[in-house]
């Protein structure tokens, strides 16, 4: 492989008001990153994650992940390879994890990386299962969820990354499993590949009927990714001590102002229920566990994973923008490098 | 003391629709009740307690502990006198607690009542600091608020029965406490001769800006009585972590259909935040340690406490609808009994 002499870039050149879209971002020509310090390494970039939490980073005053700077690249989970090295610590041909630019190659300090253990495979499961959506599901159902068997629990954006792993992981805790998506392909693809006990699509005029009857004993654990008109129709049903996962809010991302909605405190009190947001690197202590519990469900057949390969730097945009569409299932990946 | 003939009850005779009034309610003169079985005792109502979560109790879908029934006499906290007996558990003279008849008089098993520990000092603290909205304070705060030393904490409805006593007790925990109230009476009582460090009136023009100057350190606990409106203010400063507790939603009692208001679960997410609803009774295996500490508290000087004592068994409505217009600070209590 011959290193290219030039560098693509994905940047970040306007905030949106809205809805994003492409004219957020631009395609750039920059020269090749040429190594300088010790201690850093020349990275391709292989695979490159967009993620439905990223919204939140093109806005000025951004989630606690850092704002977008505009005229930048922005920067995103990716797993590359080591093309040259002034480190001891890695070497070329080493496939590692980090936060790196959206572009074909960069430069990082290898404190800044982690090396891939060789049962990531395929090494794209870095950005899924084992990565930060597989986290997200994990501690989320586990940690803010606690489903105990037998007990009903709803996800929203089921097809999602994190909602695909959360569901099966609520079905190994023996629960039974409604996943809310957006089509019917949807709803074929969680009840009849992924082991869910039914599935809803909410675009559906039948949707709240449709919800109750595929819950009848109720709601116990309501894995919240979408919020809104959604989430109001699954409160009116959870039992008495539900759990409401704030895991996202995709309907509310792309809102210029807060939307109103029906007061969901009296039912939280109502039903001596608990809601409760988190950020999933506040059980990074617990990640090495939580990866190798996943790794053992998924050597048993246990727990399956999809991932959505997008080719191509030039189309990460259209590739991220599709998180707020519902052109996936599972996990979006972009493919960079020629490999 | 004479027995008398008659015995004057509340009756319940119309469900409201929206905010109740005196016409829900009224006054019989029923023949005096009579002991029949073994293990029965006549009791002579001394004091009775009228509390907000009664309100949900006015619906035919009723809350947990159960809907007032049309044309009989509502029950709740009672302090009342044996007169005679028929059970070798109690004997006339005793004091004891009880969910009693709005009425002078009543008959019960002694299974269903408690004698008053003699540190009950007034009689009436049953039913205040050591009754069910002590017990509602004390959880409450402590076990979904979990103040921590130098925190902030804010309270709703912070003149109310509860509210005087869920702020002291984030005080002993080294906290910075606000409480918002209904009255500039209120705010002086408050901070006066109850120690918060703060209280404003939601009722002044001025109360966002007010809120936010008294809360400079964002709000990590929000004990929450109220609902509505001035939830979303306060839910508006809350920081990472914060934690609510749900423990009333009085704004909303006495609505018909259900309000809208900013969807709230948006902020509970980006602050990694919790609100929990409870029901004091689930605690119910640690009041006892819980009143052992509370009234250690008290005797340090360190937990104040007011009651609004209401004369005669014909005000109970008119207390009762006091509550809803806030006309009371610290605990509604009727005397019924003349001693």
């Amino acid at each position: 492989m011959k290193v290219a002499n030039s560098n693509r870039q994905i940047i970040f050149v306007a905030r949106p008001r809205g809805v994003p879209d492409e004219r957020c971002f631009s395609l750039k020509n920059a020269p090749m990153p040429h190594l300088k310090e010790e201690g850093q390494v020349l990275l391709r970039t292989l695979y490159l994650s967009v993620d439905p939490y990223m919204r939140g980073r093109m806005n000025q005053a951004a989630a606690a992940t850092g704002a977008f700077v505009l005229n930048e690249s922005p920067t995103g989970g990716c797993i590359a390879e080591v093309i040259s090295s002034k480190s001891h610590d890695l070497k070329k041909g080493d496939i590692v994890f980090g936060f790196l630019e959206w572009a074909e190659y960069s430069i990082s300090s290898t404190k800044d990386l982690k090396k891939l253990p060789s049962f990531y495979t395929p090494i794209t499961s870095a950005l899924g299962i084992y990565g930060m959506p597989g986290m997200t599901a994990y501690f989320g159902m586990l940690k803010i969820g606690q489903p105990k068997n037998g007990e009903t629990v709803v996800i929203s954006a089921a097809a999602g990354a994190v909602g695909l792993v959360a569901g099966q992981i609520a079905k190994i805790k023996g629960c039974r499993v409604v996943g809310i998506v957006g089509s019917d392909q949807k709803v074929d693809v969680l009840t009849k590949e992924f082991g869910f006990d039914a599935a809803i699509n909410y675009n559906s005029p039948d949707f709240e009927k449709a919800l109750r009857r595929v819950c009848p004993q109720g709601v116990d654990v309501y894995f919240d990714n979408v919020g809104g008109d959604i989430t109001d129709r699954v409160l009116e049903i959870i039992n008495k001590h539900a759990r409401i996962v704030l895991c996202g809010q995709i309907s509310v991302y792309n809102l210029e102002k807060s939307e109103s909605g029906i007061r969901n405190f009296p039912i939280l009190l109502t039903k001596t229920a608990m809601a409760k947001g988190f950020m999933v690197y506040e059980y990074l202590p617990q990640f090495s566990d939580a990866i190798h519990e996943i790794a053992h469900w998924v050597k048993e057949g246990k727990l399956k994973y999809r991932e959505h390969i997008v080719n191509g730097l030039e189309n990460v945009p259209k590739a991220f923008l599709g998180l707020f569409k519902g052109d996936n299932i599972g996990k979006v990946i972009v493919k960079v490098a020629k490999i």
